[in-house]
């Protein structure tokens, strides 16, 4: 197959202009330039913006200087034979992703000492690169092991994909420079090697495939599509060496993708994959590769996703489960995986402009993605269970070794999320709204400012905390526009006001307005933020008679903390038809305590035992998810087990 | 801490003759040999123990041999440079495990052929002992690592402990030969190399602390049980080197034993510390210690073991989970760590003569130790999850990589289970009963004929698939004696009748009859073995609002094989007030089919959704969980999701 037409009458004068991560060809639907969004730092994810650009990205820039794993490009820079090389084989993708990061930041918020700083770990890295642009500290120079001697667990390409990403960033961000230079050099390496004709294999992590993509659009360069293409294809084919105790399947090597019917193996790599294979679906006019990305994430959402938006429910291999194996303790809910979720339903709802895939963007927003950094922006969750059985121990300051949740840590020996965190709330902008030929359309309600599709829209709001949005037209183009609105799924009696109008009621979904907008007209949306119970599929076994209690698009929890002393986690039970009460951005709930004790050297299992939920009535406190652990060591539910 | 005067006082003649795995010096309650016990072929124990003979010793050499795990000690006696080297650092306690099974079977049933295939055997192990005693095919030759190079994840001593316990088995079988003088100068290398003054340092698999008490108790060596306390005294410090993913806990290394509270990390690395740590307590008489292990089983029968009596509810670590964390699909239960918790039950019962060891014993090894070998015993399961969502793939003939159940297996990559499984039914007569100065209790109920403490019994029964066990004294010793007879903790409504006498109801617990038993006299037990439900403990989530069905000391299980077509297991329910039905060795019970439906790209959460389970009724037929998967791939649920 080669590249459909649109592909290169379009590519030549691409839209490299757009400071957005991700730009399909010739799609009906554009996202905003991550230029065109400002917001408000005392907003939900302005603040949450704010703290990243003041906070963790220097952060994450000290580790890496104190961990040795910058000083792995000065080595190879200098020519030097590596003995001891700190740091796993993916640690120089870490510098990249910060180096996105800080590429999509600088354009929002021109800083001199960011952009020096900015530009002296670019010439580090720069240094390290090859003549023929191979680029990479782990293998390929002196004391390491050679180029692509190791493509299952090597990460070369994986890493590669990330510095390329980021020469989009800043290639996007108005800048054509050395960074642009050493991304496109490592760009044009890899199609040399790997080409028709070249390398017949593709990296055991996924991310080659997006970046490829994302290059080919910015650069207008077709052979790194085709590229992406060749590595989509050649996946499912059994071609990467399986070491003991892993399978194909960890890989997403074990089926081509085309014939896949769901996302399983590791959860980062199968997203990852999968959002490069849509990629390529689009730019190649491929409807059957097309359908079978739509047909895996309608099946893994569907039977293989918490409530959080988290994806991957086991430990072992940082895995898909089967279907309905959806434990709450043991969720692993990576927050890469979540970025990973973002990347591809953004990818789906670009191609198709359907609502329900930036419905689940906000759920993972909000619930995988905001429950990762501290407030301050110094630590951060790796997994994301919906259960602590026991109180995490503090990280202290030192490196996280299992990164299994319980309290946050500054950093991990693998710390693939606190960069990945960065460079999706730097470039957060770009999943407020959309525009098409219609106008324009708001899918993330953020307090701030929003200049796209000539409008320039003012949101006014305390979202989530609250359900009331302002949207008032500063300036509007010339004649009949739309204005569509997303109404979350869950918003289920949520109201329209336009201008002087009589508030409407608005299903979930769009809500439209169609009309020739001027300065000064105002729209108010109403969503409903009482909290609410929510059931899952009485075929999860990990929370089969539980309940969860959600407050708009927060998924709420019960930590420890909020319990009255001597209860513990394990005895408190809620009945069926309580009803919960709003109790600020959380929820009040009547809830019950059974002690239920237990025989020491007796097994667990015996005759029924009646739970009457009489014994004691306990007021229960509900927070946000993503806000737990965050007044130290605590046990948390957010399913929590029923009595009739 | 030195040895208590007891251990030095009963040493010299010390209990070398009885042949059986474990005899505690001094123990008020000794265990039977081997030897005294004859097991009826058509018996359920005899039958698997047949096979074991005919079969899988036979299987595990040749895999053995077609792996070049035996090749491994042929290189090394040849002093040849290893250059690649086949198997795991562990393979040679592959070996031990097989010729420890192998003596125990000699001694049952003599057979040339064995004999010479034992002895040719280990010739070849002998000649790649060093002179200093050293014994090993991964470490300490040329091409290898040095010895004890990597304590953490060598399995140097664990290899060793595994040869020791083959040489006391060799030993108390009657022989002082080569195999003997292997294990003994292997004892004394360890000893000088780690003793007091020596290297301060312990294995990263617990093993060799159970085979040095046992050496010391069959050879009359006080050092070696003086080592044995050593490494446990040395253990929870610290001292393990922790590599990136694993943790202290993993190793048993975080907490010294006398003060840890429950089981965790590894499940078999915990369990064969224990059951070394109990080993050494009663050795040395310490209470402390003692009551430290007492605690420990305890707590973690009570919240961390599963109704089959498996332990381990992490792929992750193959590890133990916390407190009530027992999910059923992902129940590691290895085979191994189920040996384990038997051998640790078994040391407990001799030291205490408390009946509820031996019923967590029986629990054992129904469910978890004869599930893994196949009927005709050359395929086994590593892990013993108590739910299959995905019918297993046909796991072929060669060596299986991930050993997560579904399907048996003839070999895996890490092979301990079937070796394991071999070495236990080749003992399993001294589990069947005990002697002490009262008498004999009859603590396994199996056909066959024992002959212990002047006894002479013959068992007539068909347990587990009926529940009459008719015992007839063929002799017995002079003067009153005590026969006591275990009644399971399940047996609620049992019988017994001695003679002509009426029966009588008998509590579980022991059922005693003390007398002047003559040849003739004439003992029935009636078990009651009618389907029973069994209802988890409502702190356990991953069942909570599902039944188990049981039958005498069988945990059942209805396998996808058994529905009518059309139906998923998904989609049965059970009526909680449901009385299941006696149906050959398993149950019949009232089901009904509520056919749940999804909708792709929908979340699995919502409004609550009644279940009726009334929409179409069912018979189920539930098998026996040891048989599952005999019939081919099939998915499996032992807990049945209840509807009201």
């Amino acid at each position: 197959m080669t590249l459909s037409a649109s592909v290169a009458d379009q590519l030549p004068d691409a839209v490299v202009a757009i400071a957005a991560p991700v730009r399909p060809t010739g799609s009906a639907t554009h996202g905003v330039a991550v230029t065109d969004v400002r917001l408000d730092p005392d907003g939900f994810w302005g603040g949450r913006q704010a703290v990243n650009s003041a906070a963790t990205l220097e952060h994450c820039l000290r580790w890496m200087e104190r961990l040795g794993w910058l000083a792995n490009f000065d080595r190879v820079a200098r020519g030097e034979e590596t003995h001891e090389r700190p740091g796993w084989q993916f640690s120089d993708s870490e510098v990249y992703k910060l180096l996105e990061a800080m590429a999509w930041d600088l354009a929002r918020r021109p800083d001199e000492r960011l952009e020096a700083t900015f530009v002296a770990l670019v010439e580090r890295i720069g240094a390290a690169q090859d003549d023929d642009g191979y680029l990479n500290t782990a293998f390929g120079h002196p004391g390491l092991p050679p180029r692509y001697s190791d493509l299952a667990m090597g990460h070369e390409l994986y890493n590669a994909g990330h510095l390329i990403q980021a020469g989009v960033a800043r290639f996007r961000t108005g800048h054509d420079d050395r960074l642009v230079e050493i991304a496109r050099r490592a760009a044009d390496q890899i199609c040399e090697e790997f080409g028709e004709g070249g390398l017949d294999a593709v990296c055991g992590h996924p991310e080659i495939e997006v970046a490829l993509v994302e290059g080919g659009r910015a650069f207008g360069e077709r052979r790194y599509l085709e590229q992406a293409r060749l590595f989509v294809e050649r996946r499912g084919r059994g071609t990467l060496h399986v070491r003991p105790l892993l399978s194909a399947e960890y890989f997403q090597d074990d089926v081509p993708v085309r014939e896949a019917t769901v996302l399983r193996g590791h959860a980062v790599r199968a997203l990852y994959l999968t959002a490069g294979a849509l990629d390529v679906a689009v730019e190649t006019d491929d409807d059957e590769l097309f359908d079978a990305v739509t047909r895996q994430w309608e099946h893994t959402v569907a039977r293989r996703t918490y409530l959080t938006g988290g994806m991957g429910s086991r430990h072992q291999d940082e895995g898909f489960g089967d279907d309905w194996e959806l434990p709450a303790d043991r969720a692993y809910c990576e927050t890469c995986a979540g970025v990973g979720s973002v990347m591809l339903a953004w990818r789906l709802y670009l191609a198709t402009g359907e609502v329900r895939y930036a419905d689940l963007i906000e759920r993972t927003l909000f619930n995988v993605i905001a429950t990762s950094p501290s407030a301050d922006g110094t630590s951060f969750f790796y997994a994301n269970p919906l259960h602590q059985r026991e109180p995490g121990a503090p990280a202290g300051d030192g490196v996280n070794n299992r990164a299994e949740g319980g309290l946050r840590a500054p950093w991990f020996d693998v710390s693939c999320c606190p960069t990945n965190v960065a460079r999706t709330l730097a470039s957060f902008g770009s999943y407020v709204a959309s525009v098409d030929a219609e106008g324009l359309a708001l899918l993330q309600y953020a307090a701030g400012e929003v200049r796209a599709g000539g409008f320039v829209l003012d949101v006014d709001t305390a979202y989530p905390a609250e359900g009331t949005i302002r949207i008032r037209i500063v300036d509007a183009p010339v004649g009949e526009r739309r204005l569509r609105f997303r109404i979350p799924e869950w918003a289920v009696s949520a109201t329209l006001q336009v201008g002087e109008g009589a508030p409407v009621p608005v299903a979930p979904g769009w809500a439209d307005v169609t009309r020739t907008f001027v300065a000064g007209d105002l729209v108010v949306i109403e969503l409903p933020t009482a909290p609410r119970l929510t059931w899952p599929d009485p075929r999860i076994d990990g929370v089969r008679d539980t309940v969860a209690v959600e407050r708009g698009p927060l998924v709420l929890c019960l930590e420890s903390t909020d319990l009255p002393d001597g209860v513990t986690l394990d005895d408190v039970r809620v009945k069926a038809g309580a009803a919960p009460s709003s109790h600020g951005d959380g929820a009040r709930l009547a809830g019950s305590v059974d002690v239920l004790g237990s025989v020491d050297g007796a097994l667990p299992y015996g005759p029924r035992r009646g739970l009457a939920g009489q014994s004691r009535q306990v007021d229960l406190a509900l927070v946000p998810y993503h806000r737990w652990a965050e007044r130290g060591p605590a046990t948390m539910r957010v399913f929590l087990p029923v009595v009739d």
